[in-house]
């Protein structure tokens, strides 16, 4: 079949490329085999290709799919999500309610298991969630990433009254500010793209390009710049005794001074994945715009050009259809 | 009067200074003129003269005094400790209840405020907490990095089932294994030094010499070391979803790799000063032995003595008095 692969190469450089006769995938007991319906590029990908997370095989973990094959047949035809992380479900941290933190779990096209950026893939039935119809494919392939906009909810109490800055208009900045924007909370989303804003002050939401040097006022600051310089900037943007939610995962290093966190007695909380079913509940509600935040789709046999047109600053998303 | 003045001087190092004819400190309304009795050295001041804070002036905040001068009469010749953290209480951020970060706030001995390694020295009224007379002048010298312990129990619930580890057997490092002990979590404290953690395995607390390869598997990491490296050690023996509670301030940047945090979804907790009338109950019920956390006293005279003795590794209390 036809996959994404990435990989280290002989010469040392990480190298992506689209092969034609990658063995087909086999499911493994109590998972099953899923056909990729479409599927999008996250920023994690595009960290991958630049030496995150040191993963190798089939790229991708956005999708919607139609099973094709699982020992409950109920599943099989079924349109599909999934939760990406694959754990033991025995271990300590599985026993106690923690499975997308089990240490010996895969992650699809991150960690130890092939993606979703190839004809099928595999994954746990016990990972899926069948889409409503009212839902489209293009609708539904967000589910991941707005799944992660929920973590933060599931995380920490945000408050009605208090005061949220998202930092960041990428992708994941623009489905976590409709997330927070649903708290009725005192929300400002601060970017650098005019008509990324625009999505969300057609909402109502209340959004200012730059930082102003208008002191650390917020109660809460949710980082998704996806670069290392966006912890400062949400550090200053942070009052004493704030929360300061990290969402950004990229390749390389971050300095800084964390003795200010101790005097100004700060929170930081690292989020990653979050609750599927929330998103999809969000999504059949029609509570998150998520269709102004595609770009482009291309064809599978296009997924270079797809990869090029996704790495260029400022693109939203792109999707990629087997 | 006499005073211990730390200070950039004209070739750019910083001096640490005793000098004799210091002016004699004139309280503004709403202070009280306290005469030192005991004074103690806390890795805060030792890192102020390495450049932490920026501070100029009389250094020192842990301290029992003598009320000399007060406006309420009630309170002239009463022996106090005080919160070191002079607040507006008219601001916002004081009247949300956090006086400890208000943005004009002075702290004793650390910002804009002279200290306490002085015959006298002045604080506001309000700061003050009158000392038992069952409590010691040595004893209620700790009050402070005492209630710099109880914050951690301020701001966070720990669980009696909880996996806990102190990192650093330091001066606070013991005070705050002692005080998380009370909750009778699942507790190990792990130093560098036998003498050190000797003091806690009298009172029945597990303690370790180093960090073994034991993985992440503590609930809450509480890093008390003082050094840049105790992050990444702290991160290190965080299980994921787990709370890092940052104690140690210092001078200098620490280099990390934030999305770790963000994949394991932890939360990073600073946290700083704390209550005094917690910590006075504590010494009052005699929960917390800090006598043998003193290691020498030096007169005031030789306070420039005492701070060459204080910065040697492994040195616990250094007590001054005037």
């Amino acid at each position: 079949m036809r996959a994404v692969l990435t990989g280290r190469q002989p010469q040392g450089q990480i190298q992506l490329r689209l092969v034609e006769d990658y063995v087909d995938p086999v499911p493994l007991p109590g998972e099953a085999l899923i056909r990729t319906d479409l599927a999008g590029i996250c920023n994690t990908d595009l960290e991958i290709v630049r030496g995150y997370a040191s993963f190798e095989g089939v790229l991708g973990h956005e999708f919607v799919g139609t099973v094709m094959q699982a020992e409950d047949p109920t599943w099989v035809g079924q349109r599909v999500v999934g939760e990406i992380n694959a754990a033991c479900g025995e271990c300590p941290t599985c026993r106690a309610g923690r499975p997308t933190h089990c240490p010996t779990r895969t992650a699809l096209g991150i960690r130890g298991r092939d993606g979703v950026l190839a004809d099928s893939f595999c994954l746990p039935v016990q990972n899926l969630f069948a889409v409503p119809d009212k839902i489209s494919d293009s609708t539904a392939l967000f589910t991941e990433p707005l799944a992660a906009a929920c973590e933060i909810l599931q995380q920490i109490h945000v408050r009605p009254t208090d005061r949220v800055v998202v930092l960041g208009d990428g992708k994941l900045g623009l489905l976590v500010t409709q997330v927070l924007a649903l708290t009725g909370c005192e929300l400002t989303a601060i970017g650098r793209h005019k008509t990324k804003l625009a999505i969300l002050t057609a909402r109502g939401i209340h959004t200012q390009m730059g930082v102003e040097a208008a002191g650390a006022y917020a109660d809460l600051v949710v980082e998704c710049t996806g670069q290392a310089e966006g912890f400062e900037t949400a550090r200053r943007l942070v009052r004493p005794r704030g929360t300061l939610v990290l969402k950004s995962t990229y390749h390389g290093l971050v300095q800084t001074d964390l003795s200010q966190l101790v005097v100004d007695e700060v929170q930081v909380v690292g989020s990653r994945c979050g609750p599927f079913g929330a998103a999809l509940r969000l999504l059949a509600q029609g509570l998150v715009d998520v269709t102004s935040l595609i770009e482009v789709e291309y064809p599978l046999d296009q997924a270079l050009a797809a990869f090029e047109h996704a790495g260029r600053r400022g693109t939203l998303k792109v999707l990629i259809r087997p």
